[in-house]
């Protein structure tokens, strides 16, 4: 792979929701093609990509085929299957890496390489069985959460345990799969870091934004998060302590629980994230292009923040509110082009630009 | 067609072009696809666009299948031919309508059209034959410039004639085709007016830019530009009247001489603007998405501007500065995806944002 990748070359992003699509969007900002894979027919990256392969994850012609038409692969989503990434890896590169991928994958996993880096998590175990979340309950306490450990997301594979007595029905909703016992935090608010890593080892990071979710889903992010200058300073210096462990290139989402005694990673994304999409009306170079940027081996643009900004997911219907958004000032809307409007569907989102 | 269009109706561009890969960019923006029709192969626009349709602007079985594909019909070039419009016009809208291309691809009809608004032009003449350059050149001096009426742009199809004995040579560099002499304007600078008409006759017009020319061709465009606070009331108000006058839907560039007896209106242009890049990191919604939102009979966006910028060209080898531009603060490259450099080709643009 040429580095930085000249004019006309071509990113591989597998997945093809709205991610991949604004990422498309950007890498075309910097004169490159995307070549989309995604097992669903239609998807919304295609709609702005060069070209589209629909074939499974499991279907290795079509992975190998993939992957030499493009000049180097990145991904929207984590939970692609390992021996998917064994046949696109003897290829060509994967940016971010394996490491990343095996580490943010497993909730368990990824919780034990954040208490190893000396970063602080909620309290976990390990469960097993019934004997295991027991023991763990007793040392955690209630309330707590049993997640799965892999293929969670958006509130998705997980039980809330409010007592004990909860704690049945809780490993019963798991279904068999391996399962991490995650204790409450205790905090004020949440924020997040979007940080970006180039190949050649050098770091930035976007200014900590406020999230608030709504049932379980990110419903808003304001920019700039509140936060002590002290807070501030760690969450950046945090992050890339995360991506220099991992010899990380691109961006990654970092979710982080304010409390008094500092803060605690909740969890991490490598990839772009809903909570970074402020960027794309607050900076120079948005998220979409910095990950891009890393990816092809370009130097990291600027992601000083000229506006302040609050971004809001549009879930399902919420897209009904479009014609009145449109006329909104200071407002920019950002739709998907999803086909079928469903409940708790990310649908688009909008930033609105607060002026000082 | 539908008002406004839904998610996932089609907009058609015609031209494949950097404009028409920018509006197609918008146009996801607002979850509509795009489908361009391009008589080259593999045009920029093409690789973000939902589909492309390679055929000559004399195809008509290429144009109805493109027509009968797409929601709404808009373009990025004035010079489309009036056979192609009439097979289009027939099957689908067009915005901008046939009054602003009929006006704006002929400069006599235009400078007639603008005078008849009681607005200021450089003094033209209708050129034939050589007795009428002749006379012409009597009565509006020298130096002036002759131009075909019909296909110019980018400074193709001028000369200059700076002493009557240039008159010969001038026509002869027509090469038949019908000209217009026009006099010189003694003007301090020039600004643009990017503004915009929707469906239901509301305007919004971005603030004037400042521009420059470097060999015929827009070197870089600087917001605010430098206006008395009457100017810049009397450029949005003269802009607001010809989009009027044409019963106007979508946006139109107004390039402005600024002089000491007022604003003399150099060219107009129905179709988004090289003079309107800088609003894509300058505005909540940029020219390219307003234009989409009048084609698709949606409201027009906030264009106020949230920061300065200036624009500036990446005209053939100035690619090879884009390394060096990738690392430079408040910098937003875009480029164009275009295969070979060629000097004089616009092959890209960079908007830096200037902190106040």
């Amino acid at each position: 792979m040429a580095n930085p990748l000249p004019q006309g070359s071509t990113i591989g992003i597998i997945g093809g929701g709205q991610l991949g699509r604004m990422l498309s969007v950007a890498a075309s900002r910097l004169g490159l093609k995307s070549h989309i894979f995604e097992p669903g027919a239609n998807p919304p990256a295609g709609q702005v990509a060069d070209q589209v392969t629909t074939a499974a994850y499991d279907d290795a012609d079509a992975l190998k085929r993939f992957a030499e038409a493009v000049d180097v692969i990145t991904y929207e989503f984590e939970n692609i299957p390992t021996e998917a990434l064994d046949i696109l890896g003897a290829i060509r590169p994967i940016h971010p890496g394996r490491e990343a991928l095996r580490v943010s994958q497993d909730r368990l996993t990824e919780k034990t390489f954040l208490n190893d880096l000396g970063l602080q998590t909620a309290p976990f175990a390990d469960i097993t069985d019934a004997d295991s979340l027991s023991a763990a309950l007793a040392d955690i306490g209630t309330p707590a959460i049993l997640k799965t450990r892999r293929f969670g997301y958006d509130g998705k594979g997980q039980a809330r345990i409010m007592s004990p007595d909860d704690a049945e029905k809780a490993l019963a909703d798991m279904a068999g799969a391996p399962a991490i016992l995650e204790g409450f935090v205790d905090f004020s608010h949440e924020v997040s870091v979007i940080a970006a890593r180039a190949a050649d080892g050098s770091v930035s990071c976007y200014d900590p934004g406020e999230n608030v979710h709504k049932d379980g889903i990110l419903d808003t992010t304001t920019v700039p998060a509140r936060l002590t200058p002290g807070h501030r300073q760690d969450a950046v210096l945090l992050a890339a302590k995360i991506l220099n462990a991992l010899d990380y290139v691109g961006v990654m989402g970092v979710e982080l629980f304010v409390t008094p005694k500092g803060l605690i990673v909740n969890e991490i994304a490598p990839r772009v994230h809903n909570s970074g999409h402020w960027t794309q009306n607050g900076c120079a170079v948005d998220q979409f292009e910095q990950h891009i940027r890393a990816v092809a081996g370009w130097p990291l643009g600027d992601g000083q923040r000229h506006s302040d900004v609050v971004m809001e997911n549009l879930i399902g219907h919420d897209l009904d509110r479009v014609p009145e958004l449109a006329t909104q000032p200071d407002t920019a809307i950002h739709l998907y082009g999803k086909a079928d409007v469903k409940a708790g569907r990310k649908m688009g989102h909008v930033n609105r630009i607060v002026r000082k």
